[in-house]
């Protein structure tokens, strides 16, 4: 790629990302528009959004949004001043050394816009030149700073769970125990036989407990009564405010015949559910799994992380997730079918890369513009037009790829679904860290080795090979890298605008009578998030020694996004659930892996580069590395995993003797209820809802 | 190698086996021996050797030798079982058809002698034969054999291990827990810390702590003290007997010179030893480690798995070990010590593999005559005897590796105390997992690769090409390793005679005063033991397939060791400690990387023999053996780390209302009292002396 082609493709992004905010700026205040860009607030805000996401606070953001989206911000605080610091010497001082190089060409500052972008990397570095341990004491350096940061993010935001802990209300997940797998004797209950082993074992501290059922036929029959009603509704919001007469807008028939015909099926609906439950509740359909409460965090604590049974696939016991955080539909008991399904996941993940990485050749194969040419004839005229050319080899495989691996989130969400995790927050816990393995091998490995040849796959095959293998074609791939960061400055942008969700707002707008229940903000999706900023940061950090160029335009879009982000968070996305800061020890490994990628990448460029002392003297990076890793495992970790005795007793002893704890106990009975099985005048309706439908029906 | 040469290595070994065995019948009842034979017992047993072994059941290898002795004998019956299925196998169905194969020569029955024992191997069918199925079908009927008994040993033994606690008498390391990288605040002591922390944490069950010392100076200064109390006793144990007029046997010295010259000594050891453990106590010497002991065994869970403080890195809690069983020299406690020195051991211990490659490389090229011949020219013409051929490249690069392999398992004994194991079971068990690893690195791999060529040793940095390059090698060295499992024939026949500890006893009676303190039996060294025996496993396994010729010598190795060791646990070893069959796990491990093995050395063969599709078809059976494994992993480790709560709260309400109970607390606060710190009368002998020394002194 050519300097005018790059300055092509930031232009159009550039331009993009300003209409698009500009758009924003002018539609957010609009009320049409207010349930989209404002759906957490009634109202839309006064003040300009820049202005107003960058005064926040973190208490505002963890207010607003919980820890889990101080976390999210985070990465974007870690990012910019890990790419700031490695702005500063990529281009302040590996740019201009691999410019003033001139193992590509002679020295010549005129005509600059045909230059190719690859005089800017360490290409064009004289090979065996000294000014090479410039970027190998960049690599150390830029090293450093990204592990002190590590370091001291991951201390600052276990400190932020603990507090969280410390300062948190009474709530039921810390009192709870997912108790799987319980054995039951012939002809006994579940709950008998989870009744008398608490009893037996935990008598002090036990204090009831809710078995599981399954609800797969029940929740079927009440998403089928949601929908009437819905139906129902909507059939009654379009007479009141127009009011057409009766027959024309649903055509052939007569809107009274409807209602009528909708309220009898709701009414053998009803009758359904109530036998189903009546069923479930008679034991017939017990899941050999129970959520079982104590009277202290600390009893609760006791029940997980000792083994409960001799048998150690028997009574295994996991932390509960918040009630309403619960994933009923799949609720997999038996150790041997999670174990199963596990490996079956495993596989299939597997495959789902694959099938990846031969649409992405395809995809790749685009920036070759030679080949699009012999695989479609007919289009050669048209490719030889200039910014045809320069949109499809600098542009096309981008839009292709971020339009692709959108769909990818919702796959792993299902796999991580399979593998039998009990809470949304687990679900989408396991889900991100699929994501990031998928991003990594289908974007970033996938595009570096097929953009020559597929085959290169098998450099895996020869571990020792990897680093020169690597140095030769992550360079190669540079300028895509390049313009497919300047492409997520729009991508960023679009966040902004909520084109999708804007679009749907639009179309319900003019057919009424499709209008669904979209009165509840959205949640943030975290687990295709997060993989999504790691990418960046990836990229950025392999980058950062073979092409120095990128650095800036992957800083931008981390501060685009850092506004972005803090003021969707306030304004849009409403947390589905709080993990207390679970999803940091992913974005810390991601930046890990990222960190000894390009240690591995930096040890193969020497050794092309002929500085074969500047590749030994590299090695000792990556275990210096990894040791860190290691050591932060170890210091960080834990406490995100579980709380410390320490922690617990202080929190029930201050609680002990507080009055509001009788009302929360006896709440805490009743907390971890299936909603499919609790009484028909509530379960159908969201509890936001103002007219109960159901009851009136 | 020929099969004359064979049959010589055989016809040798059986010599010496058979004559090793009947100097131990022999001897084993003369008076001067017992103490060598049966040093467990006062008396000799009349029962004949064999007999008694025979006749034995489990409950007495229990009684005689813990669990872990239990434990040993059943890797024995376990291989047996596995040994005599593959012997059927091998030698009635494949090995015939191996011989009757016409790919390294004609039928031809004459002359058997000078035949090469390749003719056994698989390498002697034809290509592409459809015979070969009959191998394929092998692969999979053992190892299906193979998981069988692994299963069911497992669960034998875990099941074992929880009837022995559940029938255990109190002990103190069910009640205790060491808490190392103790928190002091400046002035304080470590003691009060503790005392501080469990009174406010764990008040209902908290019992008291022993704070431990550093105690390496007393050691020293004890240790002077008991060699010059050994040198007193001998000097009068010399006297008393012989009655020698003083002078003539100690030389230039009066004997009562002597005498009063060590008592000299002796009062001043005595003086600072009582100086330097008031010193020790006086806090000066505290470490920043405690044992804690607790009223019931679920408090001391408790404290061990659930984190005890915010930071994962300070009040770090483990199993404590039975009294007797830990290990004061090294008590290593800060976090950081005990991380550090992991990985400089974790280096340390490959440096020692690669050592050992360079030397176990020289050995094999004894087993190449025409080497031999070009590096000592000068021994040309003995080489050239027919025995003397015979006996170097059959029999003594067997030998010296035999020899050279003793040393190694002190090493890393050393390399576990340097981790921070605190018992001396921890120690042996973490021992025996890296001298399982370098038995697999230095005996195994070393000798298949550097047979050939030290270089070949690359094969491991490029995977893909392991299978068909082990498939090469692995049959080249058949020959070898089969005279080195009938040479092993010997050294466990020479377990019996103890021949060191004869040799030993034999110049302790001549030289009386050398003769040191040796009326304690000696232990079972698991850490070495075991790795050697399952070595042999892994030979059998990895040439079932490739030369079955190798299985009957294996069948009689485990037949011998069978009955040496279940005589020797009687007689001989007495158990040093009991960590109930927590060496099981390794054995288990052990053989699956042997089953693993065998299956990629199959896959191999087949692609070699030209049947891609039994390399194909042969790919599931390592998957679903490792598959097996994690099931195992699952379903009986966490037997072998911690005792259920289940097994902990039963075993409580038994004990609760005993009255022997308060004697064993009174006596559970000084259990961990550090023997060096014990007041000096007792300090400096051993129990079962009877005249104490120090005291008289």
């Amino acid at each position: 790629m050519i300097v005018s082609a790059l300055a092509t493709s930031v232009g159009i992004n550039l331009g993009l990302t300003v209409l698009l905010a500009a758009v924003y700026s002018l539609l957010r205040r609009r009320p049409p528009y207010v349930d989209v860009y404002s759906p957490r607030r009634p109202y839309a805000p006064l003040e300009p959004w820049l202005a107003a996401a960058w005064r926040r606070t973190e208490e505002d953001i963890h207010a607003a949004a919980g820890l889990d989206g101080v976390v999210f911000v985070r990465i974007f605080v870690f990012s910019i001043r890990v790419f700031a610091a490695a702005a500063v010497l990529g281009v302040g001082v590996l740019m201009p050394v691999n410019f003033l190089g001139d193992q590509l060409r002679q020295i010549d500052f005129s005509d600059l816009p045909n230059k190719s972008v690859d005089l800017f990397s360490v290409s064009n570095v004289q090979d065996g030149s000294n000014k090479l341990w410039l970027h190998f004491s960049a690599a150390y350096i830029i090293t450093g700073v990204a592990c002190y940061l590590l370091y001291y993010e991951y201390k600052y935001i276990s400190g932020k769970r603990l507090e969280y802990f410390m300062t948190s209300k009474p709530l039921p997940q810390h009192f709870t125990v997912l108790v799987r797998a319980i054995p039951v004797t012939d002809g006994g209950s579940v709950s008998d036989a989870v009744d008398k082993f608490f009893k037996e074992y935990h008598s002090s501290t036990y204090l009831s407990h809710t078995v599981v059922h399954q609800t797969g036929k029940l929740r079927r029959l009440l998403n089928d009564a949601e929908n009437i009603c819905t139906k129902l509704a909507n059939i009654k919001s379009v007479r009141h405010p127009s009011g057409d007469p009766p027959g024309k807008f649903l055509g052939i028939f007569g809107r009274n015949d409807l209602v009528g015909k909708y309220q009898k099926r709701l009414e053998d609906l009803e009758e359904n559910v109530r036998m189903e439950q009546s069923d479930a509740t008679r034991s017939r359909q017990e899941v050999a799994a129970a959520f079982v409460s104590f009277r202290s965090r600390y009893g609760a604590a006791n029940a997980i992380y000792i083994r409960q049974s001799d048998n150690p696939t028997e009574w295994q016991t996991e932390h509960a997730p918040d009630p309403h955080d619960v994933y009923w539909p799949f609720f997999s008991t038996s150790f041997m079918e999670r174990w199963i399904s596990k490996f079956v996941v495993f596989v299939a993940s597997i495959l789902l890369i694959l099938v990846f990485l031969l649409v992405a050749a395809f995809v790749q194969g685009l920036t070759y513009m030679e080949q699009l040419e012999t695989w479609l004839p007919f289009l050669k005229n048209i490719l030889e037009i200039a910014v045809v050319s320069q949109l499809i080899t600098g542009y096309l495989p981008s839009v292709i790829l971020h339009f692709l691996s959108s769909y990818v989130p919702s796959i792993m969400k299902l796999f991580s679904t399979m593998q039998g995790f009990i809470s949304v927050s687990g679900i989408e816990r396991s889900a991100c860290n699929k994501m990031l393995r998928f991003t990594i091998w289908s974007v970033f490995f996938a595009n570096v080795l097929t953009g020559s040849v597929l085959g290169q796959l098998k450099i895996f095959l020869d571990p020792k090979e990897i680093p020169s293998r690597l140095a030769v074609v992550v360079p190669a791939q540079a300028s895509f890298f390049i313009t497919y960061v300047v492409t997520s400055w729009t991508s960023i942008a679009s966040e902004l605008t909520q084109t999708a969700s804007l679009l749907y707002h639009l179309w319900g707008s003019c057919a009424k009578c499709c209008k669904r229940d979209d009165s509840k903000p959205p949640s943030m999706h975290y687990h295709s998030e997060i993989p999504r900023v790691l990418l960046f940061g990836l990229l950025g950090l392999t980058y950062f020694i073979v092409s120095p160029l990128i650095l800036p335009f992957v800083l931008v879009y981390f501060c685009l996004g850092y506004f972005i982000y803090r003021n969707q968070l306030f304004n849009v996305y409403s947390p589905k659930y709080d993990t207390g800061g679970r999803f940091w020890p992913i974005v810390h490994n991601g930046t890990i892996f990222s960190l000894v990628l390009m240690h591995i990448i930096a040890i193969g460029v020497f050794g092309l580069k002929k500085l074969p002392l500047a590749s030994s003297l590299l090695v000792p990076l990556p275990v210096l590395t990894l040791l860190f890793n290691e050591y932060c495992r170890n210091r960080f970790l834990p406490i995100f995993k579980a709380y410390s005795t320490e922690a617990l007793i202080k929190k029930d002893r201050e609680e002990q003797s507080k009055p509001e704890m009788a009302e929360f106990f006896s709440n805490l009975v009743t907390a971890y209820c299936d909603p499919a099985m609790k009484p028909i005048q509530r379960s159908s309706n969201s509890d936001d809802r103002t007219t109960p439908l159901l009851s009136s029906a």
